[in-house]
């Protein structure tokens, strides 16, 4: 089988469209995207890519472009892997989470659309086939918007097709993110999927006061009501609150998700395919979750995670994420009556305008 | 108070002594030390180092010189915890673990120094003070010594004054690792102070069966048995093996040491404060497991730590690291009859050969 002859990465620095708020990260002006692009020996190609809300960009770009270009050339681009566990264990002691897994993930795409590339296939048939229609959601940045702003941005959404719309909560009082969701809950009408999402805010006590506040409205799911390290505190919510969690786009490997099942924390795991470890990551936690009867959800990367959930028939909801990435995607995502449509094209089907990148480049 | 003005970070390969061996780095030939030099509004000046075993110092460089430069400057040097929250959430998403919480640990011991050095005590009194002399053990990296070679670097080990040993286990046989502790025990003597380390090498099943292989040659403690990730493998090897369980270097935070200690997982907790996010994480670690009735022991840098076991009152063996960082270092660690002293010196009391760390800058 070829072996992998080039491997090199790119750093850039992306405004975004609009300055994006959650009750965290606090304003966000850019996002970073890392790439990874890949060629084996017999001209095959595979693109995948990482990204951050603004920090550890440059490093995950010096794992790549250092670390990674060393351990994975000459290696066989087929042995995904293989080459999965060379990584990891390469990288162990200064690795694992933070920017090292970002960076592994940001390869591991890259080999699978490499892979899927050379075989002719979309991804989401190369990984077992499902059903290329996932159902998809708005995910909203949007904490500081009232009410009245939040309703008119989802009028937006219901015109671009979504059929399910995630709101931001964790105002500094309780009562206001109440009274957002009742006024959500209101216009879109009873049985209409709305999530909320917490981003980390709670400690598992104020948390769960949260949730039963929120329950009279039928939240689907709370998402990260607490810091992902709260594992018990994420089972208490979820037993004691009475609302479904979703969480995960904080958890950093198959063994984080393992752990946090184990325990009864999570209702919809939701992994990130460009921070769990990549697509060989995404799909055993996909299959670790279907083992315990959970529907999975995702986070971000909304592109190369419609192939990875058309793949799992446990899947739930796609997030379509905000961060306007399909500005410079040759080919954004397609969504049809709140289902987005995993394309036909070899490999996960992206292609970048690197041109319009190159502006932003770090 | 004074603000901080100046953030240097230096990023140095230096070559091991001889040639290093374990059972998951398999052959190491460098090491990777990252430092962090910082002067406030005064001249007050503090210095802090991570390291790794040769892989993302890179990356741990970056986020020290791009992000954690720009995140504090001109903020007071003298409000550390303030700082390390305001780093650890503004490198959240892309960071936590990984090289991120390695170039966290090297600000914030440069923090600690600072600040001692500005109070004119050394950190071991600025920290509370319990007794400069700290039992302490040399670590070797040995895993393919045969008994009698291990034997020989014993015997230069007694010569430097050290009173207790640990050395590697995790040969492909089980049958060799038993033989050479037997051998060890019989040379050292009933109730000499022996270790025995497998950096992550066995399931826990077999962990289990190599615990209780080696407990009629009563080792002090068995260490990384299995992979961090298996908090509930940790709490199985401990109570099924009976021998006691030493982990640490490879969490990463006060929450995985929680984790750990909550499921019973561990006997010894053993933080590195170059990676665990610093003084600040170390103390918090010391203090949950003397809050645990546990003793406490680390793991490298023990130029630094000997400063922190100092002030605890359930310090356990100090390890003396087989890095040889030493040679850089103006005073060395001073050892006598088996203890290590900590320095009265100002601060944690260490100066590096800048001019000697030169010639091998990254």
């Amino acid at each position: 089988m070829p072996k992998l002859e080039r491997i090199e990465a790119g750093h850039y620095r992306i405004p975004l469209p609009e300055v994006l708020t959650d009750s965290t990260h606090g304003a966000m002006t850019h996002f970073e995207l890392v790439t990874c692009r890949l060629r084996d020996a017999e001209g095959a190609e595979g693109v995948g890519y990482t990204y951050t809300v603004g920090r550890n960009g440059g490093a995950a770009h010096d794992i790549l472009a250092r670390e990674i270009a060393e351990l994975a050339a000459g290696h066989e681009a087929d042995a995904i892997e293989a080459l999965w566990q060379h990584l990891w264990w390469g990288l162990h002691y200064g690795g694992r989470g933070g920017p090292a897994v970002l960076a592994q993930s940001a390869i591991d795409i890259a080999l699978w659309d490499l892979k899927a590339r050379r075989a002719k296939l979309p991804l989401w048939r190369l990984l077992g086939g499902y059903d290329p229609r996932v159902p998809c959601y708005a995910g909203g940045i949007d904490l500081e918007l009232d009410a009245k702003a939040l309703i008119r941005q989802t009028e937006g959404n219901l015109a671009r097709g979504f059929r399910a719309i995630k709101m931001k909560v964790g105002r500094p009082r309780l009562s206001e993110d109440v009274a957002k969701l009742a006024a959500m809950r209101a216009h879109l009408g009873e049985g209409f999927p709305l999530m909320v999402d917490a981003n980390m805010r709670w400690t598992a006590d104020v948390a769960i006061r949260a949730a039963r506040a929120f329950a009279p409205h039928d939240p689907t799911w709370l998402e990260e009501p607490v810091v992902p390290e709260d594992v018990a505190g994420h089972a208490r919510v979820l037993r004691e609150g009475g609302v479904p969690i979703a969480t995960g786009e904080n958890l950093r490997s198959l063994w984080d998700f393992q752990a946090l099942i184990a325990a009864g924390g999570v209702s919809y795991p939701e992994p990130d395919v460009t921070n769990c470890g990549g697509v060989t990551a995404f799909m055993k936690i996909a299959h670790l979750a279907e083992a315990h009867h959970l529907p999975l959800t995702s986070h971000g990367a909304h592109d190369v995670t419609v192939q990875l959930l058309a793949a799992c028939p446990n899947r739930f909801y796609l997030e379509a994420h905000g961060f306007g990435l399909d500005r410079y995607i040759e080919q954004p995502l397609l969504i049809e009556a709140g289902m987005a449509v995993a394309p036909d094209r070899p490999g996960h089907g992206i292609g970048f305008d690197w041109a319009g990148l190159e502006a932003h480049r770090a």
